[in-house]
């Protein structure tokens, strides 16, 4: 896991703990692959207007994992009170995405895949917001 | 304001009021825009040592701007508890690298324009949370 | 407009002409957050199915403008070539998200502002390109 | 990896050879996520001044990976051409990255590291260019 290495490299103290680090920004960008992909994914199936809030939510998932696993890539000056609010945003819609993908995990691989994306990016959450308490 | 015609186009019922949200989205642009051309200009200073929480302030603000910008300009199956965390990380964001380009701004024109840029970020951000409730 | 600003108070030379890249900057922003409200807007529509490809050229197109953006806006240790190809792939994107939200601008707003959008986005990106040469 | 399912559960055809397509999206985002840690851990190193140029690669090579990482993850009505023009631009952004970083890897471990993910994206970009024509 090379992001587990670059945060090993630092120069700096880290924020918390390394593994909880790690394991978001790592979850956080496998959840925002994962939501573009099946944003797109419903676009091309044949229930595309049942799917019509399931891409809306993972177009906002895709867009605040990236922006939250940058904010905790960060180790330089960092701002505990930001990295908390990217993170709880984070866990906001990855839970709204998971919830949202689990009503249609069983006719669409793609998001059956995807809200266990979203799951595994809620548990790496609320793992770095417990270290950092 | 290209993005208040495009609100006003929009085939659904927005999730707010139609300025509050142009102006959220609008000044969410301006600011990662400012803040993205401060962390280079700091780069690009004697006092660079100086300036290295203020270039990390500004890289989190853009990109906690840019996840907001897009997430408050959807109005398609909005989730008003993932608008609500988002717009609320990004006043975090702003506020905290408003205070850091202020510590600058007599000695960097470019902190002087970005501290601004973040300040009308902030009070749009709380003019869409206000309409929200 | 903050990012002439912004540019003028750089403290090292800028890699083409002022105005220029500042239009760029600023015209990538809006083209961004047009597209980005287009595709939400094309979800809200009765005749979603029809506009599938123009959400998919407005997602792609709002990617790529934003990562433009901030390429183009840096200034301190710039790499031509990369200028370059950023700038040209956004050409692409504008192009082929202007023509195809162009056949739809007749019965939806929001795809009409969008080519607009897209338009000034695909001359200052061709603005810039000249400069730089 | 994710990104594999995703792209097999996906109802089109997809644009190009699906391992080809899962490596790039998959090295798109470990090189986004070890180019903003590698960013960040400069701005920490003693030697600050001397790694500014690495730094501005790194922000660029970010973005630029992150923009292309999406493009290429979709697969519903793909532009080709628009590919092809965001891996290249990938290609030129990674290929900058990697050469400043290597002159740095023997005393930053984050650069040998970074260039490395660097090394496996531009690879994983010739590899796709290569599946489509």
């Amino acid at each position: 896991m090379t992001i587990r290495e670059m945060l090993e490299a630092h120069p700096q103290p880290t924020i918390g703990d390394l593994d909880a680090l790690a394991r978001c920004v790592q979850a956080c960008g496998e959840c925002a692959a994962a939501c573009t992909s099946c944003a797109d994914a419903n676009l091309g199936e044949s229930d595309l207007q049942e799917m019509v809030r399931c891409i809306r939510s993972c177009l906002d998932c895709a867009d605040v994992c990236e922006a939250t696993g940058r904010v905790v890539a960060r180790q330089t000056a960092s701002d505990l009170g930001l990295v908390r609010a990217a993170v709880e945003a984070c866990l906001v819609a990855c839970r709204a995405c998971r919830e949202e993908c689990e009503r249609h995990a069983e006719h669409h691989a793609h998001c059956r895949v995807c809200a266990e994306a979203c799951r595994r990016c809620e548990e790496a959450c609320e793992g770095l917001l417990a270290s950092l308490r």
